[in-house]
């Protein structure tokens, strides 16, 4: 493991339904998960060794879903071998796609929005001849 | 590099000035950087090998800053040697505590604030023996 790493902490509505939709849709695994007697839960998770944490949103903490602010202050940016194919996978899981995946700015790449209000880039860098 | 991998996209208002901060607040590097004629950008910074991306928000695109939502709805976890010094170090670079460093559920963690609305997790998982 790295000495250093940054992992994004999502805040959400119904976090137990999140913690399935991105296994389902990325694959991931559950790294952590600890859940409180009214269901609230706070989840460590890993795709493919990339790992984000999400819990329930606690707005007197600050911890704000996209549902309540109307809108996200950061998208992730998820990097895999196969765009289309995760991306394809994710709108079967329930995801809604903001733009294809196509190439820009160097990037295979494509955004959706998930079901609780965040977004993700789908993404793969091109080599230096466009593949 | 990873083949997989996640990196939080930062949305805020005067991205210049957030870039100055973080490289101040935690040694980030510039890895990309492009500008337009109005002074907006998109960045890729590095924490010791630790990606993120920050550029001005648009909100026509879905990109909000903080400032615009009154909160954020993804916080992030920098995993580093010692959170103390990068802590205080953000203090300094303009940083608002949220929690001051403390032992918390198995890591060395203390939450901030910065200026432009993100909060960060200054975190270290603790060993078996509590240091």
């Amino acid at each position: 493991m790295r000495a250093t790493s940054i992992a994004p902490f999502l805040s959400v509505r119904r976090g137990t339904l999140a913690v399935d939709f991105y296994v389902r849709a990325f694959g991931a695994k559950e790294v952590f998960r600890i859940e409180n007697e009214k269901g609230e839960l706070v989840a460590r998770l890993s795709v493919d060794g990339a790992e984000f944490w999400l819990s329930d949103e606690s707005p007197r903490h600050g911890n704000f879903s996209p549902e309540t602010l109307k809108g996200a202050t950061a998208r992730m940016v998820l990097t895999v071998a196969d765009p289309a194919t995760v991306f394809d996978q994710a709108l079967a899981a329930g995801a809604t796609s903001v733009h294809p995946v196509s190439k820009q700015h160097g990037f295979l790449m494509g955004r959706l929005a998930d079901p609780f209000g965040h977004h993700w880039e789908i993404v793969k860098p091109l080599g230096d001849d466009g593949q």
